[in-house]
């Protein structure tokens, strides 16, 4: 047994009935980690504190707030899929939190229920929970899952013997039936909110949490449109810490972080700085998610010759790009709004057919000036995986390079990465 | 180049396009393979007959009867799924039919366009379709697919390059909802099979055609009836054979068939008459399919003490059980009962929850006198095999003996397979 040393997070783990032994073992290593990715990045915008400082405590500080706004009587919802509407838990005065998804660390406890060929996403979420690694995971009120993907879909099923679980039916396709549909499955969570938090959804609060989410992509979307300059002001892996920790963070004060490090980045506009060297190569990534503190990819390619400029990745452009049609009108016509932007704006390899991801993978190489793209699938996604198949002949059509890469959470495949995509890069002069 | 015997089977198969070189290596195989699986029986029944000769040439009488009957102005629609609703292209005037899926022959195939972490079924199809040696993948007017699974799903837009598709979506749940969602999907189809076919799909013709295929499930229940007897009249491979051809050949004549058999098997009983050994032990299979010519684990396990009383399979139980309620009323009644019936009562693993399933297996255990279950996964088809972690837990409260088997089509693992099956049939003693 560890003495722990009780400071105020671990009296607040320890309430959250946290395996605190455990839990210490990953609070050990992130700083290490963090160090190497982030802190020896060489000119990082002054800005990056904020961001630094809720990294440092992310299973403190947020889940702290979170804990008080539950002793005012708020609810706490957890989701991990970005065709979730947030807008309607915070209309409900919830408050919408991400959840711990990205480290191997959370795999095996995954594993122990699910089958071993399941993505990593998937097991070190349901590990997370199993362990009690995850204070988010202790603290949420209800977890939103959906039925995205066969692994997601099914270990929901598992996931609900310990967590209260409620579930949205996604269509698979995108005709005008299934936009009526995922209509209606948006009514269905309002009305299941509604039940959770004892307040009424209204045309009223559904707009004010519209226009506050959409300050946040606003907001985000200035970050990024700076990526797409010759000299780039901020890292990839930055930009990518800031996405991860939009899913956490209170979206007002983050909006508001955000904003200030982009003032901070106009100013080096100004000035050409680039916190690449010249000639560095422009990545766009496409494929499966990185969630925090997966920062695997970004880091072998942005210490190998190249700048990753773009995520077309639910952790990023998919989530930022297309704000919610803000014109007030009736709660009927704002649920409308949202099943549009959030089954038609959101181009998941889930639905079938996806031709619309592929366009915007060219979209987007063109508008971040890529030089490349790399196609990310982690391990047993199979969803991405066959969707590669189209992506790599509509690419080649294109003449865009572009590389498959698969991957998961361990670092045993990191030498060989670098070798593969140290290559890739190096082809691109 | 091979000199082919240009018989009439060579003539039809080079008329249709197919690589009669490649497709000749899987006809020079098939028939030891029967040979070793099925002649190889003592004591078989003699109306087996019909079956062996449609097994023998099963690439050739039934593909020339769809060919006339195109000749005629009929259409042929190919189906994967035992969740798309055959009555209505009966009651289009066209006619259903099975597609290959059932051999490792076809997965490499498959493997040139497809994820290798796919499962072998939806790489053996479209194996089957790209190496054009499967005359019901060459004849077909029209491929019906369906979004129950991630690898189907996305398969079907690579399968759409090459073969005209029409994709059904089905819902993942089963709520009110749901059901009325899946009505609606049987409309579009038939919108879709009345523009193919030329002919109205009337209240008429889908009654008629509803009683068709409900004396086809009420013959093959029949027969599956008799595996429930203390003395089984009939070997598992071999009730296994008869439902994988349930799929491709006239319903009508099949019917006549199984009846034919049926009758036999009913002179049998009375003369108590088994094809196992007394003390043989009764195994119920539960899992995902196995589509001809997958004979693999019924052989291993009916060579290892074992005798495979029933199957709650898509080629099984669920194919057969829950004929359609037959009350003639409009159309749209009988849509509603189609829906109800191919949505409420095949328990599918790629529902959330799919608890019923586990109430299936439970049921089925005690109605065929089973000794022990057998739950058996095509390698990474993660639904059943997340889904299986219920599958043990239930069983092992119900105090019902099980073991969950992973395989693929290959041979590789078969030795293994019979340690672990013989091991498990030994400790049911």
């Amino acid at each position: 047994m560890r003495r722990y040393k009780m400071d105020k997070n671990h009296k607040m783990w320890d309430d959250l009935s946290m395996d605190l032994d455990k839990h210490d073992l990953l609070c050990e290593v992130l700083p290490q980690a963090f160090g190497d990715v982030f802190l020896s990045q060489e000119n990082r915008p002054e800005k990056m504190d904020y961001f630094n400082a809720v990294t440092a405590d992310i299973h403190g500080v947020r889940p702290a707030e979170l804990i008080e706004a539950q002793k005012n009587g708020q609810k706490v919802i957890g989701s991990f899929c970005i065709h979730v509407p947030e807008e309607v838990v915070w209309a409900a005065n919830g408050i919408s939190t991400g959840l711990c998804s990205g480290s191997q660390f959370w795999v095996p406890g995954g594993e122990k229920k699910l089958p071993t060929a399941t993505c990593p996403l998937i097991k070190a979420s349901l590990g997370a929970r199993f362990d009690r690694t995850c204070p988010f995971f202790r603290i949420a009120d209800l977890f939103v899952g959906e039925t995205t993907c066969d692994g997601k879909k099914k270990a929901w099923e598992i996931l609900a013997e310990d967590a209260p679980m409620y579930i949205m039916d996604i269509p698979q396709m995108k005709r005008d039936e299934d936009f009526q549909k995922w209509e209606k499955e948006i009514k269905l969570y309002i009305d299941k909110l509604e039940e959770l938090t004892g307040n009424k959804v209204t045309a009223e609060s559904l707009h004010d949490a519209i226009v506050m989410i959409n300050n946040k992509r606003r907001a985000m979307q200035r970050l990024y449109d700076f990526r797409k300059l010759d000299n780039v002001p901020i890292s990839g892996r930055d930009t990518l810490l800031i996405t991860q920790i939009s899913f956490f963070d209170d979206p007002v004060r983050f909006t508001q972080k955000v904003n200030e490090l982009c003032d901070e980045l106009d100013k080096r506009v100004k000035e050409n700085v680039s916190v690449f060297k010249k000639g560095t190569k422009r990545i766009l990534l496409t494929g499966t998610p990185l969630s925090i503190p997966n920062w695997k990819l970004h880091q072998i390619i942005e210490t190998n010759g190249g700048a990753v400029v773009g995520e077309e990745l639910c952790t990023g452009i998919r989530y930022i790009e297309n704000p919610v049609d803000e014109t007030k009108g009736d709660l009927d016509t704002e649920v409308k709004n949202l099943a549009q932007r959030y089954l038609g704006s959101i181009n998941c390899a889930c639905f079938t057919p996806n031709t619309s991801r592929i366009d915007d993978i060219i979209r987007l190489y063109h508008e971040y000036n890529a030089d490349g793209v790399i196609d990310i699938n982690l391990k047993f996604c199979n969803i991405y995986d066959t969707e590669g198949y189209f992506v790599e002949k509509r690419l080649k059509e294109e003449n865009i390079p572009c590389i498959g890469i698969e991957t998961d959470y361990t670092d045993e495949d990191a030498e060989q990465l670098k070798t593969r995509i140290g290559a890739f890069i190096e082809m691109l002069d």
